[in-house]
Formats: C-alpha cells, sequence, structure tokens
C-alpha cells in the first residue's frame, strides 16, 4: 500500500482485473477455474480478445499454452511476460491470473510508447498464459512451461487424465485451446505473482525480488494394507492401510517441528482411500507428500527422519509403505544480473523492495532454467493462499503492474544483454 | 470341517454356490457387486429363475427386495428366511450371497419334503435376498431390512443418491428391480451368515447360535480447517484439515489399545478430503468412525475418551471437529427361544456348536426386532472378510445349509409359536 491509485492506466488495470475475476467467480468471493474447464477457457478467449483489440496477434500451441505476439522487429527473438490463468478449486482472485493480467497491460502500455519515435525496442514482446500451473486436475503442475521448456514431453502431457478420464488432449479441445503454434524463440523471461506467504508484509515491502526457490522433496507414497470387516476384524489382526497413512501425516507434521530455527514446511494434501467404504478396512492408501525448506542440509536431515519413521510406523500399523515415485529438487537461485535490473527499476520507481524467496513453485522456476528470468512478488494480506480468502491491495497489484512494466521495457530493450548489465 | 459332502443334495447346493460366484467375479478370486450394479442385477435375475424353477413366485418390493414366495398354507403369515446377495468393492464370495443361496436351497429341500403327504407347514416360506445391506454404494446399511421393518422411510431410501449422483430409484429401475410387491406378512425369520471372525474356528464349531449383537457407536466427523498454500503456508499459520483427521484416525487405534482385557473395535473406513489437491492444505474432512464392544461399559467409557482425545487435537491441529450425525446401539439379544430351537437343531444333526455374538450388522439385526429371529453362523478361515480371500470350507458351508433347513422347517411348523416351544 505504497502508492495511490493515481493514473488512467492504474485505473484501467484494475477494472479489467475485476472483469477478469468474474471468470468461474464462486459465492464465496473466490474462483474455481481448474485448467481447461468452461472457466479457464471462457476466461482464456476473453484475454485473446482484449490482447488482439490491443494489436497482439494471439497463439495456442500444443500443450494450450496462450501467447499474444507483438512483433515489433520483425525476425527478432522474444521476451516472454506472463503466469498462468488457472486456479485450484475454490481459490482466489489473484495467484497466477494477476501475474498474466500484469503482463497483458504491460505489453499494451510499452506497445504505446514503443509506438513513440525512436523509442523501438530490441526485442519482440509475447504475453503468456501458461497452461495447467495448478495440476489440480491435472497432473503434473506447472505442465504447460515443462513442455515448453523441453522437461515434460508433449505426449505425455496430453495424455494425462483427470479423476472422470477425460484426457488434457480432450479438455483443451473442448475449451478450442490446443493449436500448432511452435511458440516463440524466448530470450528472458519476467513474471510476477502474489507472495502467498507474510514476509512482505511483515517487512511493508511492495516489491519482492525473487533471488531462488526453496529445495523440495515431493513424494507419492502407497500404504499398503488388507481389506477386512471393521466390526469383526480383531485389532491385533489389522493391516489399516489408512491407519499407516495417518500415522505417516501425523509424523509428517512432526518432522517439521522438529526444525524450530530454519522453516521446513511438510504437507499432505491429496490422498486417496481404497475402497473407501464405511464398513472395510482400508486396503491401500495413495498420498502426496512434500518436504520443503531454504535451507538444503535441513531438508536432508527431515527426509532422513521420515524415513525413520516409516520404518516405524511399517511395524507399528503393521502395513508396508512403498515410495512409488519421488521428485526433488535443490535451491537454485535466479539470475543475479536479473535480480540487479529489479532493483534497479524498484529504486527509480520509489518502490519499498528486497530480495525474497519462493517458497512455492512457479513458471518461472522452469523458465530460469532456459533463459535469464525475473521474478517479481507484491505482498499477500496474511499470506492467505488457495484459498477464496486470498487477498492484496489494489494500490500493490497496480505498483506490480507498473513495475512489470518498466521491467519488460528494459529487458525488451537488451538490458540484460552482454556488456549492457547494472552491477548486482 | 466336521462333515463330509455325501449327498446329491449338498452336491447341488455347491454347484450353484460356484456358479452364483461367477456374478461380479474379480481376477483375485472374489466379487464386485455392488448394490443395484450390473452384477448385481445379473444375480438377482439368476436367482429367481432359480426360484421359480423350483416352483416359487418371485416378487420385488418398492425398495428391491427381492421375494421367493412359496405359498403352502394359503393365506397364512410366513416364514422369512434369508440375507443379501450385494457386495462390498473387491469382496469375498461368501458374506451374504451365501445365505440367500442356503435359504434358497433349504425352501427348495423343504418344498419336496412338505409335497409328501402329512408333511404340510403351518406357514408359508419366503426366501429373501435383501437390498444393500452392505451400503457401500449406497448409505447406510441395511437398507432394504430397515424399509421392510419401518426404520427408515422409503422416500429416504429411493431418493439416496452414489457419489455419481445417481439415485436408489434410478439405479434400481435400470436393473429392473424395482417392484410394487407390499411384501409378505412375516411370522419368523432365519439367517445364515460366515462368522467374518476367527471365534468358531479357534474353538472348532460348524454353527454358532449367535444370540446377541456388540454394541456399537457410528459417528459422521466433518473436520473443518482452512485452504492453503502447502508449499508457502508457514506451519503454525495452518488449519489442516487431514492433519486433524489423522490424529483423530490415530487416537481412535490408541482408545482400541488400552482395552486389553474386553476388546473395543474401533474403525475408520471411510473418509473424503476437500479440495484433495497436491498443493492445498485441506479444508475440510469428513469420515465416518465406529466403536464396537460387546460391554456397553467398555463403550461408554471409549466413548468417553475418543472425546477427550477430540478436544486435544482442536487444539493441537488448531481445527474444528463436529459430530454431524451419531447412530448407536446397544447389546440386543436375539430371542432366546430361537437359540434354543437352533441348540436343539445343531444337537439332533449331530454338528459341534455354541453360543456366538455377531460383531457386524445383519439383516437379522433388524429382522430381530419386529419377529422372533434366528441367526446362525458357519466359520470362516482366519476370519476373513470384507477381503477377495474370505474363504470357508464346502463342508462347512454345506452343513449350514441342512443346519438353516432344518432350523426353518421347525420354524414352519410353528415349533416357537406360544406353548411348543423347547426349554431354553
Amino acid at each position: 500500500m505504497t502508492e495511490t491509485i493515481s493514473t488512467s492506466l492504474d485505473q484501467s488495470f484494475l477494472a479489467d482485473f475485476y472483469r477478469m475475476s468474474e471468470f468461474g467467480a464462486t459465492a464465496g468471493g473466490g474462483v474455481d477455474r481448474q485448467a481447461a474447464t468452461a472457466a479457464d477457457g471462457e476466461q482464456r478467449r476473453w484475454l485473446q480478445a482484449l490482447l488482439e483489440e490491443h494489436g497482439f496477434s494471439v497463439q495456442y500451441d500444443a500443450v494450450g499454452n496462450q501467447f499474444g505476439l507483438l512483433e515489433t522487429v520483425p525476425g527478432a527473438p522474444y521476451v516472454l511476460v506472463g503466469s498462468h490463468m488457472d486456479s485450484q478449486p475454490l481459490a482466489g482472485r489473484y495467484d497466477g491470473a494477476y501475474g498474466v493480467l500484469a503482463a497483458a497491460h504491460a505489453g499494451i502500455r510499452l506497445r504505446a510508447k514503443w509506438a513513440q519515435p525512436g523509442n523501438g525496442p530490441k526485442y519482440n514482446l509475447a504475453v503468456v498464459n501458461w497452461f495447467n500451473e495448478e495440476g489440480s486436475r491435472f497432473k503434473p503442475s506447472m505442465m504447460g512451461s515443462s513442455v515448453f521448456t523441453g522437461k515434460l514431453p508433449i505426449e505425455a502431457a496430453l495424455g494425462t487424465i483427470d479423476t472422470s478420464g477425460i484426457s488434457v488432449r480432450e479438455a483443451l479441445d473442448a475449451v478450442g485451446c490446443r493449436g500448432n503454434y511452435s511458440g516463440p524463440e524466448a530470450s528472458y523471461y519476467a513474471e510476477i505473482h502474489v507472495e502467498q506467504g507474510r514476509s512482505m508484509e511483515k517487512r511493508g515491502l511492495t516489491i519482492g525480488l525473487v533471488d531462488s526457490n526453496w529445495a523440495a522433496n515431493k513424494y507419492e507414497f502407497v500404504v499398503h494394507g488388507e481389506q477386512a470387516h471393521t466390526g469383526s476384524a480383531v485389532i491385533a489382526d489389522r493391516k489399516d492401510a489408512l491407519l499407516g497413512a495417518s500415522m505417516l501425516i501425523v509424523a509428517a507434521r512432526e518432522v517439521a517441528e522438529h526444525f524450530t530455527e530454519t522453516p521446513l514446511h511438510t504437507s499432505v494434501g491429496e490422498l486417496h482411500v481404497l475402497p473407501n467404504s464405511p464398513v472395510v478396512v482400508a486396503r491401500q492408501v495413495n498420498l502426496l507428500l512434500d518436504l520443503r525448506s531454504a535451507d538444503e542440509s535441513v531438508l536432508a536431515e527431515a527426509d532422513r527422519m521420515l524415513h525413520e519413521r516409516i520404518s516405524e510406523i511399517e511395524l507399528k500399523a503393521n502395513v508396508l509403505i512403498e515410495k512409488q515415485t519421488s521428485h526433488c529438487w535443490s535451491v537454485t537461485p535466479y539470475q543475479p544480473e536479473g535480480v540487479a535490473l529489479a532493483a534497479d527499476v524498484a529504486e527509480e520507481l520509489g518502490f519499498p523492495f528486497a530480495k525474497v524467496k519462493t517458497l512455492a513453485g512457479h513458471d518461472s522456476t522452469n523458465m530460469k532454467d532456459i533463459v535469464p528470468t525475473v521474478m517479481l512478488f507484491v505482498p499477500s494480506v496474511d499470506g492467505i493462499s488457495h484459498n477464496e480468502h486470498e487477498f492484496t491491495h489494489d494500490e500493490d497489484i497496480a505498483a506490480g503492474t507498473r513495475m512489470l512494466t518498466a521491467v519488460v521495457d528494459r529487458l525488451c530493450s537488451g538490458a540484460l544483454d552482454a556488456g549492457n548489465q547494472v552491477a548486482a
């Protein structure tokens, strides 16, 4: 809340933000707009119209990434700027959608600026709405940016099914968002997002410069028990998979609470019970468990503790716990020259800023592995995220859009090209 | 295994048992035949053909209970004998289906006996296949016998929906099993079932005479938390409904383990997580929890302990735990004159027998509240139930069918009418 909303550009951005939040709006003041649902499709058509109205050409690639292209310098590579418009079930209005709209408005403002004589950029500009960042309907998350960056084969993505058996291919076709555009050649990437935590609010920051992500270990565990009658089976005979899973969930929390100096976050958000019948002891439970920390040694120690607990639980609950898949990533930095550029911009615009870390994954986590990437945050009130009550002040989202516009302007001017960088 | 299979009647029964087990057969050697599914419908048509072939008239009532009527004494009331053919998902071949087939064969044998001059019964006979005893697809369990005994309104039963939104009415219509028969006037009821526990096997019994059921408290709990991002939400801020539910499941087991003298069985078989997404802390979990014991004072103490633990969990996990519904029943006896009659029959047939208690609910649990009821058990190998590996020896199911036939014969002759009873 460091800026007042003073300009017609801010007003225009905020009007579009409130219009955009009507797609998939929920009674509780949030949105429910999972990947390639009708609401996601309607919102994508709305974004397309907005971009086309301002001279962008809109294309879809094979995995439904939506690109708004502004080719000012024929044949030159692109600066990509965006985020994702899909949401979790009963989620907030900000999350990735804010970042896509901020990118679109940055593009609209820069097009106007570049139309002035002598102001032309060095790179072309592409606004991007990545497909299925959330991963709630189709796993894995960050699907669109994973395909774009070559981390996930397109056929694997298209063949993924939701719980109703509908594939990504079918779902994208149903909303008319599967295209054959091969994608722009990217030189740089920028993204803005709400923090989804409390650190910036506590420190009174308007802009966070993301310099690295937390390390994370994500596991899919399968707890194997044996079906039995809940009434008649003797307690000592039972191999209750749901009891084993419950002990594992409690253990994960206890491991988190063990680390009092450096935070460790542990969670189980998704769990499936078989057969899930009131009078049957569960034969199997599948669950997704993750551990996250900014300190890799904490993560390694937590991982060791968790596996020790798993062995104890196997004995105590008379079950087998199988680690079916694991997906781990380490603390990885965003390019320091990008952080330095963003610091310079924030200074110039007069926004209170500091370096922050991202605890959540973002499409920028993928993009930073292929091109220099600038990741920005605006604060989240009370850190509420993936919840209808997610909130960021109008002043902050407007400030973030100004900040993103200036960063993209510099990226498009070649400020990060060899020899042009500011001191880190 | 106290009898050899010696007669053609036994052989005929066993042949039908193996034929019957093909409906909804699973690769693992069990059956999957939930209420009013295609497999349940096919099996009901097969039973209808079997009964009609032997002179029974088959009728369906409004909730899909299937009656095979043998009216030997025009206008007289009926002795009902049966169980249920629906199963849990991935269940065993015995459970209720054995009891219905044993009832059908008892009827077929008695019809032949009664056709001899001077052998006519006093009551008519109805073989019954109760609808939806299992309650896995449609809740509550014991639905058909609950409607028949006036405990559940027919409209409430027909309006119940499964997880796909299909109602009992629609599901019964889809398999052609919703009728308009008002049901036979019942004077007595008999049922045979596999024990689903180990007590008879341990004691070397062929026949169990059920003299009472365990007391039970069944609760539906709703754990209320708050949606948050699994990555970024600080552990101390979380209101994780799945963590609270897991603590409750672990607590229920610990309460069971506290009672070492008199057994207490506690279970959670069914649980639903909202939104059940990998990166969202759950906002709500609904679960069904039950406590069972043969000793009502143990149950009362367990209930007190559980509620004490719930208060602790609410504080520790930062959630609210709401008891949405509860359904409790006490230890209730089966009519002692029925137990005495069955003991007399077992003695006469030379089967090792003793009184046993039922830990699970059965359709007879409902029927005994309206008419004198005889409930019989045959042993279960290793007590395995609601599991594809459920098993009872051929000798034992054949013996049980003989036993049931003789019991029903006596009931139909009026042996439990006032003045005719044997000493208890």
